[in-house]
């Protein structure tokens, strides 16, 4: 991936986090270029390796507790969130075995853990596609957030589940079973949420996080906006997608409390200019009367994932999305568990196979899209050269963007307070490429 | 037409210019709050009676020959231009008296001017449907520049004349006839142009311009890019509309020279994220990068025309053009003749039949949009309503902008020297309205 003219980031070597024990009490990190808002701005940055958080200048303390690591000009930024990842590296985090082997299933996600943060993704919702009701209950237990448990050395973190699915439009099923959204029919029964995915995943002990942090669902099925309320009501995010609302119902949707759209474009309507369906969401509009019609205020508009892979989306499509509403567009991967493998023919869920070829994904004899191959930061550039915004404005995109969304205050920014994730680039041009160290002095 | 909380704009009365021979040799308007790019400034303007242009403050002059006006607060804005209007006032610019009855036709078309200024539109390009070869030759040498010869007593003035077609995709003809469209098959002949609009209304003698300002032509055409070469040397906007261009095809009639597209989303593909078709042209991109494929530059990007009737667009798709690219977007009217009649079936032109009711017109028979029947202020006002955005930004799009799209200087703007086309606005709210006075100083 070249750019004639562009500023190219690369993620290109981990510096694997050394536990609290090894460490110095501080890290004071030198002559770095650190994202905050819009601006790099040249200051130092401490963090405490005892919390684990990003803390002030300590006072009155010994140099002999001081590491000192000079970036030598290089970027700090936080570390990735990715709110939409399938799987990777061969681990599919709706896979069988939290069934039949979850001594297995928990090993394999540890590992897959251990090699995302080397993509510069430091914190993630690990994304399940459309599931029968007992996959649900089996796999949502492993997948809740890391919390207050979380070590470095364990790498990537889970901020909960993202269960993408199955309370979709029949129409806008994409790559998903069909077997598991038909099975739910128009269902709008009052328990059904709790039924599909589990009572104990979406409720938590005070102070804590369920194990459901998302739901992608259609906002016109039966029951959905009853649904969003509730979920809404609990932390959990209710996103909008894989849907055939129009825009009248999409903005029912949002009315309801859904505040995110999940892979704008994919699996939903076309823009029409008389019935602009989700797209139109997004438009900026500060008044709301337009006669009669449902409307969004400017401050109602959701956020929005964006594949930037160039291949699920045209680039002119992400500049006008991008261009409406630059402080809601969240890139996503939506990577499954083929990012990172070779090309071939796998097996994927519910017998049905995938054709990976370079980075395009495609269920095995159609032309539908099976997820993407691609990693963060390649989307990251994707958006630099796409758009040509600031590399702030990129990285917003993929930290303090997506943490607002979720409303994790300690993720995606570089305040004291903020938990230590880290990301470190090293500005470079074209094929030169940017040389990244990752971060994560969690503990 | 109410808003429950935004500005209302109504041009509700006309100051009928006095001649030149009546009047002080200088206008001074007084505690007027003057458009002046984005910002309402409260100054003074001077008017020059004797050149009907502009000025600076003039220099020793007796009281005498100074016509205070007190506009006590009120908004003075430069004249509205309608690059897009077909006829109104139950006159259409193809209509076919210019071949049986000329003097009927040139009576028509200046009580047509005198109307037309008391909507707020001091000038405009008298746009023609596709026509018949000999329909063009006869028309076209009366809706020419009006240029020096203009005074104010005449009312609007022609800037030249918009040839929307006859050089169309067929898929995309809209109300106009077919035949017009069909008789010239795929024929590239290099002298095209010249024989359907007629030699005489492309060219003109140095310093002057040509009966034609703009044409609208779909770029996918046979030989349409050597057209739009050949237009734009001469000074003749090119404009990409009634097409059926993928994204690559209309950066290609960019490149070749268009700068403007017709009623952007109406009469062309849809919107598709993974080919984003003539709406893709808008987006905003600052680096052209993308592989292989054919980009434009952030200063590519071609003005747009927008009919923002509500009828013709979902206000959320006005907002996403808007946003982005507020700089290219040029409210056209796209009236016909039809505009201020009652309601009723109409003849139209080339054997077609016109239903209108309220301001909805179409073709009879059919559910096809014939043209709009809205004026320029009401566009203004709609904008306003449905964006959120400024009033100075709202009047930009008819006057600073589409003057820039036409290259015409001493339009659109409030600059000593330029034309005294001048809009008297009041500051209002809902349906209280917006008393708005038009002077056109012009001798």
């Amino acid at each position: 991936m070249t750019s004639s003219s562009g500023t190219m980031l690369q993620v290109c070597s981990l510096q694997p986090p050394a536990e609290p024990a090894m460490s110095p009490r501080y890290i004071k990190f030198t002559n770095a270029r650190v994202v905050l808002g819009s601006e790099l701005v040249t200051q130092d940055l401490w963090v405490d390796s005892a919390s684990g958080k990003i803390c002030g200048v300590p006072k009155d303390v010994l140099a002999v507790y001081i590491k000192p690591i000079d970036l030598k000009g290089r970027i700090l930024a936080p570390g990735f969130i990715d709110v939409q990842i399938n799987g990777a590296f061969g681990f599919d985090f709706s896979n069988l075995d939290c069934l039949t082997n979850p001594v297995k299933f928990r090993r394999d996600l540890h590992s897959l853990n251990q090699r995302l943060i080397q993509t510069g993704t430091t914190s993630y919702l690990p994304t399940m596609t459309s599931q029968f009701t007992k996959t649900y209950h089996h796999a949502l237990p492993f997948l809740g957030p890391t919390g207050t448990g979380r070590r470095a050395s364990t790498g990537a973190e889970s901020l909960g589940a993202h269960c993408e699915g199955p309370f979709f439009a029949h129409t806008q099923k994409g790559c998903h079973s069909p077997e598991a959204i038909l099975s739910l029919g128009n269902t709008s029964e009052p328990e059904l949420l709790a039924r599909v995915y589990g009572e104990e995943n979406l409720f938590s002990s005070p102070g804590s996080t369920p194990n459901v942090k998302m739901v992608t669902l259609a906002p016109e099925r039966l029951g959905a906006l009853d649904s969003i309320r509730k979920l809404s009501e609990r932390g959990i995010v209710a996103s909008i997608g894989h849907t055939a609302a129009t825009y009248d119902q999409a903005v029912l949707g949002v009315k309801s409390g859904s505040k995110m759209v999940t892979h704008l474009f994919n699996a939903m309507n076309q823009l029409h200019h008389r019935e602009p369906g989700i797209f139109g969401l997004i438009a900026s509009s500060k008044d709301r009367v337009f006669d009669e019609r449902v409307d969004l205020a400017d401050d109602g508009r959701p956020y929005f994932g964006i594949i930037a892979d160039g291949i699920h989306l045209h680039p002119a499509s992400i500049r006008l999305a991008y261009g409406a509403h630059p402080e809601g567009l969240i890139l996503i991967t939506d990577a499954v568990m083929f990012m990172g493998m070779e090309d071939g023919v796998y097996e994927w869920t519910n017998g049905q196979r995938t054709v990976k070829q370079g980075m395009t994904l495609k269920l095995e004899g159609t032309s539908t899209l099976a997820g993407s191959a691609i990693d963060l930061m390649s989307c990251v550039n994707n958006l630099l050269r796409w758009t040509g915004c600031s590399i702030p404005d990129a990285i917003r995109t993929v930290t303090t963007t997506p943490a607002a969304m979720l409303g994790i205050s300690v993720k995606g920014n570089l305040s004291p307070g903020a938990d230590a994730d880290l990301v470190v680039l090293e500005s470079g041009h074209d094929a030169d490429g940017f040389t990244a160290e990752v971060w994560n002095s969690s503990i």
